[in-house]
């Protein structure tokens, strides 16, 4: 049988020892490191830290490791976590009528691709919308937009993800503005795919922008959620060279392909904890 | 001995019967048709084609050839240009101490990659400066940055462009804004290659804002250069990704080669013909 | 009502005249040119054309414009197609249990960004396989691979194929090597997604040849198939970073994203009319 | 002042303990770990590092970290290196009259993108042949290409070789195929920039192959020079987007761009140490 695999994932304010301690505790206690990246950076003088490791000892548990490892966090004033890598996350999706998006996650999902439990998923549109796509016995919530009762939705919305007990919610082409309230208790816990290659285009009708101003090169954005529109930390982006020929509408179907795997590989990061947040950006440590 | 080639570039209010006329007149006149290209912006109804065509006709001359063009232009109400592709356009290059690009550009003029004649370079620094390059024999006007003077300067510039006779100027990292007044004056011959991905990052330092944004994706974009910095129709753009760990150092670095290729395209596409302005957008007739 | 458009695809020994000649009669039948795209192979003297048109005579029929074409067609000994295209093609998706390219289609298809009509699906696997994708009211033949009834199986996919009144059969990872008897029946009209960036990994398990050879990129390619294997004109290519971490899994799963891509862009291709056959290569009109 | 950062390389039979062994030496000897990597090859369990320190001992010298780390080594069995990271590397340059790598390295390499001594340029063709070029007061090899003596040019170039004292061999589009005897002397320190992308189209004239074969992208690879023509291990790869319009000229100037780039990430990952020897592959250690 294979050992059990683990994750930590830390940052503190950078010092010497840092590595040696971590790698030298986790070694003490009988695992084996497997991947470790580090990241010093040197204009705030944070440290960042992920490593992979497994657990050779037969009695090793997720409490123990993490009990074992709370004096060296606490000694070096660590935001820190360490995950059992077979511990499924639970992702929570929210769409509007474009699924494109759902389906390609829907699709890697059952492919094994990404490994994850999908908690539920949240759309504007009934059920029916999604007919050609197997949501299977995912929990769907329907919660039609409403401007006029804005406040109203969003307390439903938090009730789902509260029972959803999701550990991330993606707004997966959910074409809805959260509040401050919402984004401010998401935090660090939320990412939108947004279709445009931020900072250019930021807020509504991207694609049509970018059209307007003739880019040779459309792109799409994920970000951490937070209260100021389009501006949180960024995670993934990508790209797709368009000519004077496309129009917006083309734009628009070309920017779903791009959409799609942007928001794909920053799951796959996610759920592989390669994602820190660094402030205003973000730490991805890619192999 | 290979026919001489020429190249016909319009554009005109769309309405039926534009292909067949022009194509219709030139083989007429004996003239055989090597490319076509043609767009319909529909959101504007204008029309825009590019032909390249070998004359047959023994006689053919540049001047007998736009003679016999001018009825069908007139009739379509066409802003339209015929040249001799053998007839080669004289560039005049303007540089600050960056000097990638023209080192590049140099590169591929030698090559016979761009085929064209350097009608000149204006520097910002003297000519020490560029003294691992070998600048042969062009003429090398030291213009040094002035900003108490700088009316005084762009008259100087201006003078150096006029003697020069030059068909196009390229800002190849120039680093200086040139007034509105110059700017019209250029107005469809002037073009800045910008070190961002525009709109992104207009204005100063952009590997700087970049940095700070946290981007995964920094690139440069090729413009025609107008009174609104950083506004004018973009022609070219290519991107090239980083990650948490490049500095704004490292994205200059890394910008240096996204700069000289983009303008090298821009360059290739110009002298091609393939360039034309469509308002605040560009039609660009690659293959 | 907008005009019905139609295009036609050629290809005749190249001489002078043939632009004219063709655009000419086109709008002395009332038509009006919306694209035109040409090529000269100079290596071996062949012409390839592609014009799109709308008819604006009220009474234009394709039989109509296909018999008015036939006398040009016929001086310049062109192989040539006229066609509506409003008319839908009729294609054939042959699958095996890797579904990937399947589902993609099948998305592409229902969100109309592939304007075709899926005139059947072929699988090795039974129908439970896909049990997660919505056939809808597709056909869908199971015909399970069978090495010792080879020729048997291959009447019956034929039989199939004749039934279905399809234009183009696809090998969308079907993963059987067909006859040369049969792909002589299907050339020009049968085109395959390999798993490989050829000529690089021919024939079976590319990914674990190239895992073997540690290569840094790893693609994918749509080509006609003929007789020779994996040697057919190549139509598309596209290509993904890997590293020395990815295992032949990883590179599985990363090719997936590239083999459907690729597929999706040759049949978007193909649909409009865009992929000439030249000998054992392909002119692929694109924008 | 800034403490001396060193590098320490190795690769070894993979078992646990080793990264909190190495990086538990380092600390104790009171160095900082700025950036660690490591790799397991699960196919042939063996295990490879990279770590970048800075020591902080005042009394640091390299010799004496190379001593301390001898018993780490020895006890894991490692193949190992450990380098002042501010020592410059040697590198002779071997070129043909195909001057586009050279022009580029040399420019990198003033900019100081490039951090290495040029211990000196081998060149097939006489010094006038790159007159545009400023070859400064790097030593200057004409070694004429003689079919019928190639063995005495080989000893003259292994004479370079050696009295050069260089680290490393580039072939920057040298275009002689260097012997068996010369190649083992040379093992694991000399590299190649071929101009397809391997392991499509070895030999010579890849761009005419790639032409005749119809590909829709062209490439360069850089790669350890073995005994086996174009088969040693690969290191970095790149490509590009051609067309039907591209003739083999064309693919030729489109790959120079190729080429230039891959060989100048492939000497830059080298001077940083990125790059090791695994079998017949290659780990490289990017970002």
């Amino acid at each position: 049988m294979a050992a059990a695999q683990f994750v930590v994932t830390l940052s503190c304010p950078d010092r010497p020892g840092i590595v040696a301690a971590v790698s030298g505790h986790l070694a003490a206690q009988g695992n084996n490191i497997l991947e470790a990246q580090q990241f010093d950076d040197t204009d705030t003088g944070r440290f960042f830290m992920r490593i992979v490791f497994e657990a050779l000892a037969a009695d090793a548990t997720l409490a123990g490791l993490q009990a074992a490892f709370t004096p060296i966090a606490e000694r070096f004033d660590m935001q820190w976590q360490l995950r059992d890598r077979s511990e499924r996350r639970r992702v929570l999706l929210l769409v509007s009528k474009f699924d494109h998006c759902l389906a390609d996650v829907l699709y890697r999902w059952r492919t094994g691709e990404l490994s994850m439990d999908i908690a539920g998923i949240v759309a504007n549109h009934p059920r029916e919308t999604y007919r050609h796509l197997d949501l299977d016995a995912i929990p769907f919530h329907y919660l039609p937009a409403d401007r006029n009762h804005k406040a109203a939705q969003e307390a439903l919305l938090w009730q789902v993800i509260e029972q959803s007990q999701c550990d991330l919610v993606v707004l997966a082409r959910y074409m809805q503005v959260l509040s401050d309230e919402l984004t401010t208790k998401l935090a660090g816990r939320c990412i939108n795919i947004h279709h445009s290659f931020l900072p250019g285009f930021k807020g509504a009708r991207p694609y049509h922008q970018a059209h307007r101003r003739g880019v040779k090169l459309i792109g799409a954005t994920t970000h951490f959620v937070t209260a100021e529109l389009d501006e949180g930390p960024i995670i993934e982006q990508d790209i797709e060279r368009v000519t004077h020929r496309d129009t917006a509408e083309d734009m628009i179907r070309i920017g779903r392909d791009i959409e799609r795997r942007v928001l794909a590989r920053t799951l796959r990061h996610y759920l592989d904890d390669r994602i820190l947040l660094n402030g205003s950006k973000t730490v991805v440590f890619t192999s």
